[in-house]
């Protein structure tokens, strides 16, 4: 089965197909995202305008359950950032596209009217079928009429009503495998784009696909097996299967850079309440189903994820994860994993980013919008966000927007994405990583934490970063999740196998490098093409000069280190 | 008496003054605060943060009260546009200041607390004093107490509501000659940085202050008189005494370039009835003074404003202008005088810009929260403004934000700020001139409405607006009004002549054109620094591609002019 670009026109409602273009065949991912934003679109044209397109383009690994290695790429020019944006997902859309020949979807055009749609996509095509009566439902709700609709089989990308709403801090969600959508592409507003295009979901029949053709069966097994067995053996694969990535509350508690009230501090009194032990404890007295873990992905053999029940056994919300519990916990000083949950639930169903949320959320409590610690109020604001209020839109547009509007300072964000739950004054690797990714803030576009290093001097902290940052940009462009890191770092060669293995490419002993330099100069070219600058590749003028307790740290990287990076990746 | 910078600091509340660096001296107005902000802040500063300033300079001209020519700059980063910022005013604030010898009065600094000041100066210094009884008050209860408290004849610049919310529409109003407090330095958010730096009010008392010295008193006179005798002898002056800026309502409706619904067409229907004439019919029927105008500073011989009356005689607000019966009326669909003078008042008292919340209000409309023409809706929505509810806020940081909470595309803004009363598409220069100022989308920076050309040809408009950006940018740092440009323009050599005989200097024949150029670098790069580039010289996407009803003229002067005329102008 050839790979193919599927070109889906939410004017006319045609969908076509098309060969793959030479220049977009050796990439995938992030990258080949990147390069089709640099070809199809103006990168000045307003995001949520007839010229912007939306992409779906799974990773160069993905079809063949290796473990970790079906991620999703969504891709777009961000409505948050104004910049180039890909936001990336486990759950099992990309391994169906992929077994439909689908290298990228590309959904265009400007939408003829005020009607919902679903883009349906099977061997037989695709087709828009109407979805009025998905309008205004919640993900949870309209995930479960779809799946009623199209058999439990189908993969599904969804928004949910910030999606409609067109909120810069939109996501789109997918299902995991056991159908719960709550897989979210979260960053940088991809569900508001979806929602401009007037989709309410993309639904995936792979009945009759096919895994993608191997070209050396042979060696793709055994580059798959060291990298497997290498990926098992990490130590963090056994930590991140006990207790999620919410085994981050406490370490990065330690480092004095676990966000709290608003980035005011960098140690939360109450890290443990909310930690990941006291999550796992949480999980296995209320009895879950015995595992407080499990795979998003089919085949994945890290198993982070988890399901978060009540009291009562029942579930709060699967899963919880690191990110949401540092910015809707501690940085809202909350200390209580049920209420986390609670809001983390009522985020997803919305189908809104959650560290954007949160984020947005500490703003306006130093706008006296709430008390920190206020769960309660927490969750009323998040239901203006449902109303959609101006209050809500307002705090639907995240962090920036948020403290623009009512004249907060202190706001955590850079090229207006909301910062995530790594201060990045206490490590300052990742701050290096929040000023300089084309991305705007974002953690997995280099973290630099498990790092041996002084996180809080400013020495070595920008080559740091930009290891993270090229081999980040390469595993998004293979479609591995961030945490397949720790199987490809210790498997050499198995990148460059599996690819030689899959598609007969040999990019050397620096495979992962030479994708991850590549995705990373588009980005840029787009970025600097839309208007960005060096000034934009700054943390906030705060966190430069407002020391964090309890380390007094500021973030002191000199400008001239950020610039360096910049001018080097692109 | 020297020529001095006054300094004053809200951090510790202290007035000092100092000589003038070399480089500042043959700078004033607008030039100057360019000049300053350069010198004196980073461009990638907060504008509502510690290290933006505040700068109050006036033009070159300033102290003799030459008829047009006794203007004050604001300047500062704007809070809106996020680059440079000069916004321009008549009034006596500027007269005041040259005569206790200030040439630049910077705030600065980062107030220690909540609470509210006057800034008071004079023979004796500056100081601060409390205000918080102020705090809270509209423009006019504030003045009055103001002039109840100080004595009838310092001059007054404060800020309303609006500035102390630190909303980015918000301006800085001063006292007209009559002690009316509407003459604002209305563009880009002044009043913002104002509020920011918690000052309510600044107070210039200049009891013992005297006219700056003229080197050659002979030559002064001379061409005092050749100036003032061409600007009477020019015929729109005669138009301005009669009919005040409004005059320009049937001449941009006639060329189909009249902001009407959203800028959603160039002709309003009801255009005669919102018309100068209509206007002037009304002020002469209802019983002014007897005399339909009269002059905004003393010594103005064009008197181009105006105090409108309600039916009974009673003002509903002074003036009432062009750009305001533009974006209140005809862009929201309001053909009643009546409405749009008590709408202008609000704006007026809560010290915010009436072109930029006017175009809100349009946006605002096209998102359902009001219908055009309900002008009692119009003034709920202002309403929230001034009870700084969310959705007041929202409108008061000005169209663009507007646009973005609430998904509008078509936002009719460059840089951010509101485009005024001449639709780009029919009036192809004033548009090129939206596109490429420094300053944002602002008719002031060179307005081109009354060339002879083809306004809806592209051709010869990136020349024509050219020309306009570098006189207007002269006469802003001259301190000059936009219509004294009648006379200058009629009398070659007066502003050389001016110069020479104030200050001793010989610009040359091209004395206006040399101070417009070096006013116009000292912009683009503090707007370089601040990170635009040429991506932010663009006028919005949607008016290169949806046709202005009645012309069906779509905005398409090429880009690549636009970017020759920043690089030569840098």
């Amino acid at each position: 089965m050839d790979e193919l670009v599927w070109r889906a026109n939410v004017h006319d409602h045609t969908v076509t197909t098309e060969a793959l273009p030479e220049s977009w065949q050796r990439l995938g991912g992030r990258g080949l995202s990147a390069r089709i934003l640099l070809d199809e679109i103006p990168a000045t044209c307003h995001p949520l305008g007839p010229r912007s397109k939306l992409l779906f383009t799974p990773g160069l690994l993905v079809g063949h359950m290796l473990s970790s290695c079906d991620r999703l790429s969504v891709g777009c020019k961000s409505p948050l950032t104004d910049g180039v944006k890909e936001s990336n997902a486990g759950g099992t859309t990309a391994l169906k596209l992929v077994r439909l020949g689908i290298k990228a979807l590309i959904i265009e055009g400007a939408p003829a009217g005020e009607r919902w749609w679903v883009l349906h996509l099977s061997k037989a095509g695709g087709r828009f079928e109407p979805a009025d009566d998905l309008a205004g439902l919640g993900v949870y709700a309209a995930a479960e009429r779809l799946l009623a609709r199209y058999g439990p089989k189908v993969a599904v990308s969804l928004i949910g009503l910030a999606g409609e709403m067109g909120l810069s801090a939109a996501g789109i969600q997918n299902l995991d495998k056991d159908r719960s959508p709550t897989r979210i592409a979260g960053r940088g507003g991809a569900g508001a784009v979806m929602g401009a295009k007037r989709l309410k979901a993309i639904v995936v029949d792979d009945t009759g696909g096919e895994p993608p053709p191997i070209i050396d069966p042979q060696l793709y097994r055994d580059a798959a097996r060291r990298f497997t067995q290498a990926l098992m053996a990490h130590p963090q694969t056994k930590t991140y299967a006990d207790y999620g990535t919410a085994a981050m509350v406490q370490m990065c508690n330690g480092f004095g850079g676990l966000p709290t009230r608003n980035f005011s501090a960098g140690q939360f009194e109450d890290a443990v309440a909310i930690s990941g032990e006291t999550l796992r404890d949480l999980i296995i007295a209320r009895g879950g189903d015995g595992d407080p873990t499990h795979a998003c992905m089919p085949g994945c053999t890290i198993r982070c994820s988890n399901v978060f029940p009540d009291a009562s056994g029942r579930q709060i919300v699967s899963p919880l994860e690191y990110e949401t519990i540092g910015l809707v916990g501690s940085n809202l000083g909350i200390n209580n994993l049920d209420a986390i949950g609670r809001i983390n639930r009522e985020l997803d169903d919305l189908g809104i980013d959650s560290i954007e949320i949160g984020a947005a959320l500490g703003v306006a409590a130093e706008a006296g919008l709430m008390a920190f610690g206020d769960d309660e109020r927490a969750l009323a604001l998040i239901d203006e966000i449902r109303r959609g209020t101006p209050l809500g839109r307002i705090l639907g547009h995240g962090a920036a927007i948020t403290g623009k509007v009512f004249g907060v300072l202190r706001v955590p964000v850079v090229k207006k994405q909301a910062i995530s739950a790594y201060d990045p004054r206490a490590i300052k690797g990742t701050g290096v990583t929040y000023a300089t990714s084309p991305q705007g803030a974002d953690h997995t576009a280099g973290l630099t934490i498990r790092a041996r290093i002084d996180h809080l001097k400013p020495e070595g902290q920008a080559a740091l970063s930009r290891t993270a940052q090229v081999n980040m940009a390469g595993y998004d462009t293979l479609g591995a999740c961030i945490f397949a890191s720790f199987g490809f770092a210790a498997a050499p060669g198995a990148v460059r196998d599996l690819l030689r293995a899959r598609y007969g490419w040999d990019l050397g002993e620096e495979a992962l490098q030479v994708l991850g330099r590549q995705t990373l100069s588009l980005e840029h070219q787009f970025n600097r093409a839309a208007g960005f600058t060096r000034a934009a590749d700054r943390l906030p003028e705060w966190m430069t000069t407002e020391p964090l307790p309890p380390t007094g740290a500021v973030f002191d990287v000199p400008e001239a280190e950020l610039d360096a990076l910049c001018e080097e990746a692109r």
